[in-house]
């Protein structure tokens, strides 16, 4: 790999002197700078994300999150989430990259008002069997481990319908992407509340067993039509998929949430994966640019980052900073592992800008960096 | 609609005289003639298919179908298959439009030469249960109203493990439409036969549950990589899309399989649907480019196409001419019943060539024609 | 090359018996027929096209073509077209394979009404200054070895406004694809006339330098928004290309006629080329499926189709059916030579279909089949 | 248009008390927030770039650019670029939104060495004859006002062979895009320089007259196979779509350098227009998602961005930031004026984030800004 050695013919190698100070004085008057200052930062060898790898601790969280409930109203709070910081990217309230996270709670009975955003939203539930969501008018019911989405755009507004239980669910949306793009747009719901369909769940039924509903008007947009992923078929799929294929080497087997129309990812800015580690597996690294937020869905293990171990168990929440290192092990020898996660690949992918690369020394494991070295 | 008046002003109106037939003779030794000649013919004012709507009972063709397992070898057969011919189409071995279908039958324990063609196939399995076929290394095992594909190019064998009862599967392919366009290739495999993966029904098992499998080799060919789609889980599919959705006006509730990577037809010249008509129900009729054939999967009905009736029970097989008015009608009021059918729709689609047509008259609803006005 | 060898183990080896003559009638009976009756005719090794090499001569085809100005009135004869006739397909009234090409002569003054069609149309100039044509509003105007297109569906209406000179172009239309397909419609203009929009050519001038009106109405139609190609900087573009690239060893240089909103073919169903072979260039063959009608555009030379040579120049037509073997020299050692063709490689494409082979052997060159071999 | 106003039910409403504050330090030590806290700064109702309008003349540049030549030495400064800051973006050094401009300085006889990078970059020439580039191994030689691209990941060195005087041109890059979604790489040259083909300019004659190359190894990349597209067809083009179309009431008469190969933009996150306002035109006021950086290419006018007057002439460059209120002016009543600009709305489109809206009242025109109301 290349050592960043900026004094290379190559690269910017002037030293400021008094004539240049002043020159820049100058510039600096017509709203202008000399590349030249800043070119080595600005064109840097490879990424150099300010986002650092961080594991949240679902125990940890949760007792944090279910004193919120009666802290904040709902409807007062817009929502009530405590979301997950990543310490580089505090002033984007952002968890990696320009990804947000953060863990909602709605107490039983709850229902909040419907509002849509230019950010598109996701939503993976931890706890509860309560929860809705209304999403451009179509009703669904989410229940632990359920994946579903609030493309960019859409009218959407939640509740939990339990008696006893509070819901808990982790929302992942993309508003420091929309923010750095100077995108975003915020508008309440007319009439406040939606109408909803009569069919619950319409879309996760109307598209089954690769077939596509036929005959009816052409969906134009360009997200899934399918809003919701329930677990039981996602984690079949997964099954099922691990009888044919080995897997990935990095990953073990994974799968991609899929826009069914398309093949494409569920949504233009964000991507989700669902991935099985054997018992016992441990998979190598690899790096490659775009940011992901990983959340524990089953069983317990460690993921190794940017050299670095973190421990997992069910609940748990961590993240890959682009061009990370980053590769993964199962610590039960007899039941499998999976790992959800949602990420930035589709705008990688769409500007081009997606590169991925193996670790090829050590059998493709990382050493772990010593404290005394962070 | 237009009526064809041909004596019209912006049609060929030319009388024959002597003057003309001597120029035409002219024109035919330099391999030339006059299009005013044939203008009308080639250029009508709606399509003018040859194919007529024809129904074919299994009950008819079962014994015939039997009758060939002891009459010619498999292999010295190439295929034992009796094909259905339409009356209008016999110089091509068409069905219906340009595409062909037939009954195949395997005898317990049989299997044949792998090989390999331009032409695209489709199978739905009629009877039997030991049915099995290697695509391009994949063997598939299908079993009644199972649907599968052989993509144009892609090797296939086929056979049938059942000790004690033949397999009878339908077989569709686009052979009439590959040499109306001259392009038409057949090889027979370099070892005759293929060494299938280890995992039986592969790609069945890595597409579930609106999940791509990820991390693997990119999937490049214009076809699906799913290869068989079981009866249950369409037959699922169509149950819960029914729940969401009334349907179609002319179809009832109907799907397509699909290529779940691009969310197109199954491959580039054929598709394939399974619909379902809710006990009792009837549909209007519409009219579309594009030739049908229909194959009852399930339950009893008639279908009106061109204003004759054609009764049809399960594994019955009838075809739908291009441009021909058609609906459908379940004759159970407690049961569903189910239609499959396979379609060159994709080549209309690809070449801008597809269009439709509702029938407004009569509640939409074809008067019948009497048989002494056919 | 496989040789075609039908006793091969793979291929249908059922001779004839009592017993299958006997069984071969019941099938009939009930409109069905044995698949290895046929088998190996439908399925063949290689592409089979009745169509054969044929070369038109302008200097034969221009007194016959002129001849027709007086015999018949343009708005009688729909149009005034002399149609080039394949001995092979003289049932489908086409050229080769599924395509149809023929003479069209408009005399000074007179105007054509409008109407369209199913078939896509294309035009190549041979002769006259005065032509002009009317499609889907956009008049233009087209001059010798001027390329213009009439899409599927347009409507259309040409005439010659010159007061001296008949025009003569050529007519290239897919009827033979679209009657194969069953898709044919056909339409008189409601007003039998159209309303031209004021600027001629507008289309033309709307896409120039690589670059792409913005702003305006989204182009949603299947085909190319840009009606007219030019001779001049067609040929510009061509003599451009050469200064920067070799060619292409079977075709010398070679550019296709574009959609500049997609890069692909003027129209969905068939596309056309224009060739420079440099002064003195032999090409070597090669063979592919689709079918391809030339037109010398500039100069003088020959081809080798399946074995026969065929010289032409300026005016001449000839065609190349599916997967016969062809290469191109020009025969001018000074001169550049140009052709023009067009083809049904769209649908090659689109369907999955194309294929492509070098001939290899002898330097390239096809031996010359003798008169006796025929 | 909706206030800003957020005691809006649907809005976070939460005030501050001591729990609540106890509650968010306990939150910030396990990496967490409360959404509520942040979320109306973070979704806000419309977009809230800190980008503001900047107009940039090139007379009080052009001396600081060529101060900068004798100061220091090209490969000293990696490049010679006096680069132009956004107030609102300085630890960016971004122009507008997240897109980089500057104006690079060449002497006679320099010659840089190679790089490539995953930024993209375009280039536009404001003075001098001598400029050449190589883009990944294609030299292209470029004079005043044309236009060339380097894009993402392509080998790319600068040089002036010119004996007499500088060459200046205009970079554009999405380094801050890059940096943003942390995908930068960089790497210098292995060999320092690369061995440019023979002929100068080759994609450019590759490409004209709406006609593509054909059969040539396919292109795969994700951007245009034209590097070059020089002012005098690009202007002619203008000239041509002006006498076919009205234009855009927002923009006058547009164009944009287009993909041949796709109809898209020439990069993927970077796209560039060339427009023209008609001799005393003012156009009406739009905004959209999306930066956008103009350069005045011919004559001079205004532009009224934000309610604020940019008057401008040949050479100078302004910006609009992302949903800022725009309209241009012409000036002079007898010559055209042109705009050259490039912006990163191929980002809006891939990510579903572009919008637009019309300025409705006051005839379409802005009310201007009084300097105490800024």
């Amino acid at each position: 790999m290349t050592s960043y050695d900026d004094s290379r013919l190559g690269r910017a190698r002037v030293s400021d002197n008094p004539e240049l100070i002043a020159y820049y004085d100058e510039l600096a008057k017509v709203e202008a700078g000399a590349l030249w200052t800043v070119a080595n930062e600005i064109e840097p060898w490879y990424p150099q994300p300010k986002s650092v790898p961080v594991l949240w601790r679902y125990q940890e969280l949760r007792p944090l999150v279910h004193r919120a409930l009666p802290l904040v109203k709902a409807d007062d709070a817009g929502r009530r989430v405590v979301m997950l910081v990543n310490p580089g990217r505090r002033e984007l309230s952002a968890a990696v990259g320009l990804l947000y996270t953060g863990l909602q709670i709605m107490g039983p009975g709850e229902a909040m008002t419907a509002h849509r955003h230019q950010a598109a939203a996701l939503r993976f539930v931890h706890e509860g069997h309560g929860a809705w969501t209304i999403v451009d008018g179509q009703k669904l019911r989410v229940g632990p481990r359920d994946f579903a989405v609030t493309p960019n755009g859409s009218w959407h507004e939640h509740g939990n319908e339990s008696e006893q239980a509070p819901v808990v669910w982790q929302d992942g949306l993309d508003i420091p992407l929309v923010n750095a793009l100077d995108a975003g747009f915020y508008e309440v719901h007319p009439e406040l509340y939606q109408q909803p369909g009569k069919v619950v769940n319409s879309s996760v039924l109307s598209y089954g067993g690769n077939l596509l509903p036929y005959g009816m008007e052409k969906w134009t947009r360009p997200y899934s039509p399918v809003f919701g992923y329930p677990w039981e078929p996602s984690y079949q799929a997964l099954l099922d998929l691990a009888k044919a294929h080995e897997g990935s080497p990095y990953d073990g087997v994974i799968m991609a949430y899929a826009n069914p129309l398309t093949g494409g990812p569920v949504m233009p800015t964000m991507g989700a994966h669902l991935q099985l580690l054997r018992p016992g597996q441990a998979t190598t690294a690899h790096r490659h640019t775009g940011s992901v937020v990983y959340t524990a869905a089953k069983g317990r293990g460690y993921s190794v980052i940017a050299g670095r171990r973190f421990d997992w168990q069910q609940g748990d929440i961590f993240c890959v900073p682009s061009w990370a290192w980053h590769e993964h092990a199962n610590l039960d020898d007899a039941e499998d592992a999976c790992l959800f996660s949602f990420h930035d690949f589709p705008v990688m992918h769409s500007l081009g800008l997606y590169r991925e690369e193996a670790y090829t020394a050590d059998g493709g494991h990382q050493p772990l960096v010593q404290d005394s070295e962070r």
